[in-house]
């Protein structure tokens, strides 16, 4: 008898776990229908800083699959502008408020995927009367926030709310649309995903392209006039605003799941075991943004919306709504970004997540060239490494350079996952030639001082 | 009372080891002696072809240290232009002679480290007589050959002989030069560090910057005139040349050591302990492209020259000399170059290797791009893995691209390291953000390819 699949959810979670269990099971086999509330499915979120900053011109080029190539090619009946308002999982059936048409529908299901996504974190002070206040979490809010720039009176003045990655990137990307631009972040560094001594490198570079960085800076309230925001009161004073974008990270969607009763996390993310399975209730899986993970590190639940991780883990829900075996084994915090000519990444702990996971730990910095000396285009590099004391096991990394830099986070994002020491690190056979490194590639030089800084630390 | 260790070789793998030696021991501790019988100290030989082809206009920008520096900074006595002729292992004493001034020194010593090097390989059709014929492994013969580029008659065809990194190497410095250049191989393709499917790749970049590259093509003699060669004699006829370069592959300087009763492994290099002592020897140790070395994914002694591992190997080595402790733990068979527009990378076993060592294997060939799609800058890039039937170890991996390809082989390399499987390598948390990756990298989406095809085959 045919089964029937519903996902909540068109996003990279929802739609990789639909694909992948529709290689497995044809449409007489398994009915999909998945629900979106927005106009697109399968999209690149992290591209939409590129598209805003105006360096990806189209922003049909960020969507990987359209509803129509889902509906032809994979026989998913894929309904936009449709958002499940609720879901009765003894009766398995949800309910969809239709946003566009209006009215409601109600639809069973055998199996659910639950791949809602994940929402801006959105402060008490963000008054939602407010004209010109903006996340970027979804290509229907970068549409909005596109036409907002190009509307009239046209804005001048753009603050940035917090600095975290998607902060950091649209930060760059207003200067490119030549907005004057301010970035607020409470910490004492923006880009918090690396510790302070990296940071203080990304902020140096968003200065010299004109960013007026803020930092140790609490924002307490928005000015408006005529319904459009006018300026982002702060502890510091009030700074004049045409548009306000806010980049304070985002919130797993789960309000849903919660009121079905799904199990959610200590991190706030929807609980599944390794085959995305949500725990403990039966043919309900969940990927993506709105879930909780496994930090390979620390041994401890995590919550890291990330895009790569929402494909890993949909394909093994999928795998698994096919009638496969796959599991999705963790991750060890590996992001990287590029912003203001830097190339910025990291994997596994900071010092702060290290001394909150209690561990002992050693820290270095050093600073090398992404090729040799004597290359045409070496350009330097700092990588921080930070390594347990006593056993020497790497804990985390940093990277900030130039060029050629944030992939080298890889290597040592492969070596964390299969928890070396820093001292076996100095002999890895990493490749080299002139134009891609110097003779010690900067990672080992990284691995070098770090064992030695474990050596002399027991 | 002060010893004093003798250093045969001041290149990457002696100099390293004496520096590094010097580091934990004083001068009234450990007197050094280094002899070189060229011109020069620890320089980059693989940087020569790109010397050769302009790339790099400065000789003396490939010199890491001169001999001046070692001789202030480090208390190493360097005596260039000697070359030592005889080692004396009871009598603890070497016999040098001075390839400058005339003359033989006969010089104790306590400790001995044996770095003497590799030279090309040179076949018997290549007579000594012909001028104009010229190995590249040493910035001596890098000299020669430039001084032989720019003499009268200025040489206007050059035939490259073997298709190695080198070959291939020296075949696009000479097209940079101006040359019109022919390059010969006994094999399938070119580059049979890479399997024939991934090396056709290369053949067809050099065919495209105008390389004549003639394969399955034996080489009988050489004609000359004058002194001078003048052509290459084949099978397939002759080939006029007014320079010829040796590109087939390199062999250990071993005769010294022979001589003196060091062993010598199955590979021909110097037989050394993990600690880079010399197997049943007191007192002497050896590295870089002079001494055998260890397959980890074999765990077959090999010979891998190098200069990233004679680095490694001397640090090992002086460590040791100077009372510490390190191991030099193998390689994985890692190696990149840049050719013709192309980035080439390999790690861990070809076909033919994996054959050889009895291993039964599926490998797939995937196609992708360095960056999202949509990113500007976005190049194709080709990935081939081999994995272990059964077990699904991955057990080797080869790329060929046209940017931010090559380095893509280090998280490989790491996970070859570390005996992953090409399953567990599909949920790797590699660096994601679309200047630098698909949501899928490259290296993931082989892995996935690779784990499907163990997944069929078992």
């Amino acid at each position: 008898m045919t089964q029937r699949l519903i996902v909540i959810g068109g996003d990279a979670g929802g739609m990789a776990a639909a694909s992948q269990a529709r290689r497995s099971r044809g449409a007489d086999d398994l009915e999909i229908v998945a629900f979106e509330r927005g106009h697109f499915t399968s999209y690149s979120a992290c591209g939409i800083p590129y598209w805003v900053g105006g360096l990806v011109a189209d922003r049909d080029a960020l969507i990987a699959r359209d509803p129509a190539t889902f509906r032809s090619k994979h026989q998913i009946d894929v309904r936009l502008g449709h958002e499940v308002t609720s879901i009765d999982l003894d009766r398995r059936e949800i309910v969809a408020r239709d946003l566009v048409g209006g009215g409601e529908v109600r639809e069973p299901f055998d199996l659910l995927m639950y791949a809602t996504g994940a929402s801006p974190t959105s402060p008490g002070w963000a008054r939602p009367d407010a004209g010109g206040v903006f996340g970027v979490q979804t290509l229907d809010e970068g549409s909005a926030l596109l036409a907002w720039l190009d509307g009239s009176p046209r804005p001048e003045r753009a603050v940035v709310v917090g600095g975290g990655y998607i902060g950091v990137e649209m930060a760059e990307a207003m200067i490119h649309r030549g907005l004057s631009v301010t970035l607020l972040d409470r910490s004492e560094q923006p880009m918090s995903a690396m510790d302070p001594d990296m940071a203080v490198l990304v902020r140096e570079a968003m200065t010299q392209v004109g960013i007026d960085v803020r930092t140790g800076c609490e924002v307490t309230g928005l000015t408006t006039a005529n319904g459009r925001v006018t300026g982002v009161q702060t502890v510091d004073g009030l700074i004049p605003a045409d548009v306000v974008v806010l980049g304070l990270g985002v919130r797993p969607n789960t309000a849903l799941a919660a009121a079905a009763g799904l199990p959610l996390g200590p991190t706030g993310g929807v609980r599944v075991d390794r085959r995305q399975r949500v725990i403990g209730v039966d043919g309900v899986w969940a990927a993506g943004d709105c879930v909780e993970t496994f930090h390979r590190v620390t041994g401890q639940p995590a919550y890291l919306p990330l895009g790569t991780h929402a494909n890993k883990q949909g394909r093994v829900a999928g795998i698994d709504i096919g009638g496969g075996y796959a599991t999705f084994p963790g991750v060890v915090g590996t992001a990287v970004t590029r912003v203001c000519q830097l190339e910025v990444a990291r994997t596994g702990l900071g010092e702060r997540d290290a001394t909150a996971a209690g561990y002992h730990f050693v820290s270095v910095r050093i600073e090398s060239t992404s090729r040799a000396g004597y290359f045409p285009g070496a350009a330097p590099m700092t990588i921080k490494l930070l390594a347990e004391r006593r056993s020497g096991r790497l804990l985390g990394a940093q990277i900030v350079g130039r060029s050629e830099a944030a992939k080298r986070i890889d290597p040592l994002a492969v070596a964390l996952w299969n928890r070396m020491t820093v001292d076996e690190m100095t002999g890895l056979d990493l490749g080299y030639a002139p134009p891609y490194s110097p003779v010690w590639d900067p990672v080992l030089i990284a691995a070098r001082k770090a064992s030695d800084a474990v050596m002399a630390a027991t």
